[in-house]
């Protein structure tokens, strides 16, 4: 389904959603428990590998949510990598070299906060590549993802926080106003917010060219935000035929 | 140009050929120090990266040919990434992990003793992947290429090294004689000779396949095979507008 325009995307709850945040919350924790033991038996079984993506605008939360979601999981499993801009070694190397690197092996998840696509959002936004650039870089990206899927058995989950333009407001200011967040506090941030309907424009168009569909999260409030990844991680592992492998011994004798 | 049949193009310098052994050597020498000079430039504009693909079967010549065209050149622009059975981690990602992360920077030349190819050439003559694999495994590694080309200015230069089966009895047997040649030695080759013809058949599907052209060298001889492959090196640097970068000052000036 093209996303058209993501103004018209709410980011927040339904009014009538069946939990309130407290109870949202509790089920996050729950929810975090059960992919904790899942990801146990993917990291005994060593069959699927498992990669996330969170992208959203600064203050929707990319943080935040993989301490919700994945806090409970035993950190040998997990790795969180963060991408921020390239090194003067990354930089000498074609766009994808640094993300290949931390594609997880067999029976390992990693988190990617920001990702391979950032080199067509904020590359593209500020106009350091042209547009021919961009869709050769989204073919890669299509390509790179499809390799991974289909030669190392990883799952790609990838969630675009959608935040509104006021909440991202509030969330700048907390981290003036905030003594706890003011490390977080950048003013590079606002003039990137001055670009926002550009960012939102770009968003669209790697929403619509990816191959690997997206899941968009409306991220105004954490609880939902929290929620909704939870649920939709749960569910992949769900549909996922996990399971502990035998005694080693036993292997052996069913060859 | 498709390559039908392996076995009627020829492993061996023209009878005619214009050099003989002697000065086809001396040759060599004087278009590798060519190269390393070239090479010394690419390094310090830092504009290109070169990456050099030798496939062949044992006995062709690989690491020799290395050693002819590119011993003159400083060996802190050239590494050499030889690629034997992959580790446990490396298996445990995609075919493309362990290749991907040995890509040359901009200003640098790789070159690969064995490859990405290894993994539908080996692997299929063995079946221990199936042909829808070996098809999706050819995609990538088109993508790929594409991708180190378009987004790090990255130029391919990939060579199968042609030796006749009878050549390669010779070598491999040199290999028992030879007591500096035993530590090459290595049961297993036989086991590959008799696949030969496996072997070509899964050449001539690369060949055909790659978006990127393949040099083929005739190998039997060694004096030709490392001529063509300098002379083809050469040609390539001779195209690019290698040049030094002025004074820093100068370029600021020029901005």
């Amino acid at each position: 389904m093209a996303v058209k325009n993501l103004n018209k995307i709410s980011t927040k709850a339904p009014n009538d959603f069946y939990l309130d945040k407290d109870d949202a919350q509790k089920k996050v924790d729950k929810l975090a428990e059960k992919i904790s033991e899942k990801l146990t038996i993917l990291n005994a079984q060593k069959k699927y590998s498992i990669l996330v993506i969170f992208q959203g605008m600064d203050g929707s939360g990319k943080d935040g949510v993989t301490k919700q979601v994945f806090g409970a999981t035993h950190p040998a499993i997990i790795t969180a990598v963060s991408y921020k801009k390239p090194s003067e070694e990354e930089f000498a190397h074609d766009f994808l070299w640094r993300i290949h690197k931390n594609t997880p092996e067999k029976g390992r998840l990693v988190i990617f906060n920001r990702s391979q696509y950032e080199d067509i959002l904020i590359q593209r936004v500020h106009k350091w590549i042209d547009e021919k650039r961009v869709a050769k870089r989204m073919a890669a990206i299509n390509a790179f993802e499809d390799l991974i899927s289909f030669d190392n058995n990883t799952i790609v989950l990838k969630f675009f926080l959608h935040l509104s333009k006021e909440k991202q407001v509030e969330k700048l200011q907390e981290r003036i106003d905030d003594p706890k967040k003011q490390w977080k506090h950048n003013d590079g941030d606002w003039n990137e917010h001055e670009l926002w309907d550009e960012y939102m424009k770009c968003y669209e168009y790697v929403l619509n060219e990816s191959t690997i569909p997206w899941y968009i999260i409306p991220a105004d409030q954490q609880w939902y935000r929290d929620l909704l990844v939870a649920q939709a991680v749960s569910d992949k592992l769900d549909s996922l035929d996990l399971e502990y492998p035998p005694l080693e011994s036993e292997r052996f004798g069913n060859k």
